[in-house]
């Protein structure tokens, strides 16, 4: 028997879980939900029909763990909260300040359903989040780290666009090689903002606009780049189309702890990821997330959980013995 | 309230969790137990008794959580199922063919006697083995390749020092750094045992033997030598003991895997280690998997478990409220 899997909203996440659950034989797609028109909607995965969002809730009958691809700004607060009252679910919320109340929210209507509710699922928060608990658990004793990149990061490029002149724009974060070299020695350096992260900026501006001004309005933006040593380049539509239309990411979760009497021993845990398609990526943690949510609520559990609830064995496809016999 | 633990066994493993206790405040070191005379056994902790093994047993109320740090051989595959009839257990056994049946034998006499038994816990198997499942359910399709090292090896060690001639011996198990970039290259490369690891001695030899012999019979020494790459350098006890007195090791464990409709794209997830002291760091995990151990049973589970089967806040003293507001 496979898992029946909803698809809740079709953008570049969304496409990925379709590609995850193809990777995957013991998950099934047996719908995709959108709020645009359906018929404007094409997938990927033949004799699987797109619906209207407002159709799912008719459908729960047929649907083992519905997957929301919405935003973190104002698509999954409502949505995960309301949808958990029908179905178990799964989302990759990564406001990290909201984790909690989201969280509150959700288990609210998940534990009084009798649902279960995955959320924050992805590599940071998730796989990444995974890695600092591990890590802490361990080395009780130490420093965490986290660099990200090189990667685009959405939400910079976005205000890159917004500034007067621009056409288009790619934003990549990039870890700084000389800090990283410096947390793996064990040093445990304090580092500022500028010292971990470098950002490279690709524009395409109108013609005739003022690239000074534009350089400098993004190297002196606050929040977004002020505190970064920024590289700006002025680059052509067609290079841009060329060289920067994928969506890679990537980055590091390291710690840097001791032990001993005295502390005498220092001992370095790093785990790292490149990633060519970061929505393929999440969509691919969050693929593993919807098993364990079928598994788990099959057990009997209920109520809103995150990574840090899953007992690894049930992201996996293969049996407890299997698992022993082949990974451990 | 603390978590009591006693410790079986005060080798280097033993006088590790003795330490890792230290550096975690819910963790208090209530018993120690040898099979040498007590007395002859000098531990760190003031206030705590070293015990002759066999009364362990009378002080089961006393203890929350009996850590065994025998050796995977002999002592283990005797004592976890024997110990788990009395207590909640914590082993580290290591040898991954005979972890399917070290786990049913344990698994029986832990549920007879409702209490959690945790086999396997360290870093291989452990902590490499939970990074290969997670990887894995990540990226269904995929390559696995694990490389041991920089760090010493105790069973190559042996092997050398029961070669005529030689006094003492230090074995350093070496990853092969071009092995290791095109495994991140994500070319997934078939790599034969001589192309992953190096294998670098430190001989003491005896007054007058015969060092090319010593050398010629360590470089082709079935299993242990032949097939791969050996360095032998000849130093003085003196140099052996200023130079080569540590335990260290570490290791890689990476999954390149493909994801998208076509598999059009590539993603490597890699955790990597570098320990000062091997036995401390396993006596961390240990530590964690104890306080695991004990959480889990208070919630009425029962049986034999691996870190596949612990949901990772277990391991963690913070609640899950501060785990979501701090590591997700």
């Amino acid at each position: 028997m496979q898992i029946r899997i909803g698809i809740m909203g079709y953008g570049n996440l969304g496409r990925g879980i379709e590609c995850a659950i193809k990777q995957n034989p013991d998950l099934e797609l047996v719908a995709v939900f959108t709020r645009r028109n359906p018929e404007s909607v094409h997938i990927l995965t033949e004799n699987v029909k797109v619906y209207p969002a407002e159709d799912a809730v008719k459908m729960k009958n047929d649907i083992d763990v519905l997957i929301l691809c919405g935003g973190s700004a104002t698509d999954l607060p409502e949505q995960t909260k309301e949808y958990a009252k029908y179905f178990n679910v799964v989302d990759s919320f990564d406001t990290h300040a909201k984790i909690p109340e989201h969280f509150e929210n959700v288990n609210e209507t998940a534990s009084t359903n009798g649902n279960i509710a995955i959320i924050s699922a992805g590599w940071d928060p998730g796989m990444f989040s995974l890695n600092r608990l591990y890590a802490n658990a361990v080395l009780p004793q130490g420093e965490d780290y986290t660099f990200w990149g090189k990667g685009v990061s959405q939400g910079h490029s976005d205000a890159i666009r917004r500034i007067e002149g621009v056409l288009d724009a790619k934003q990549y974060t990039i870890p700084i090689e000389s800090a990283l070299a410096e947390v793996r020695s064990g040093s445990n350096p304090k580092l500022a903002t500028r010292e971990k992260h470098l950002r490279e900026c690709f524009v395409v501006a109108k013609e005739g606009a003022d690239l000074a001004r534009i350089e400098n309005e993004i190297k002196t933006m606050p929040n977004y780049f002020a505190d970064y040593d920024t590289i700006v380049h002025f680059i052509t539509e067609e290079e841009l189309k060329r060289d920067h239309s994928g969506i890679p990411h990537g980055g590091f979760v390291i710690r840097s702890g001791k032990t001993g009497w005295n502390l005498e021993n220092n001992h370095i845990i790093e785990y790292n990821i490149k990633l060519d398609s970061n929505p393929e990526f999440t969509a691919s943690v969050i693929a593993a997330c919807a098993r364990a949510a079928f598994r788990m609520r099959s057990e009997g559990m209920t109520g809103c959980k995150t990574i840090f609830d899953i007992a690894p064995a049930y992201l996996s496809p293969l049996s407890g013995e299997e698992l022993r016999k082949t990974m451990l």
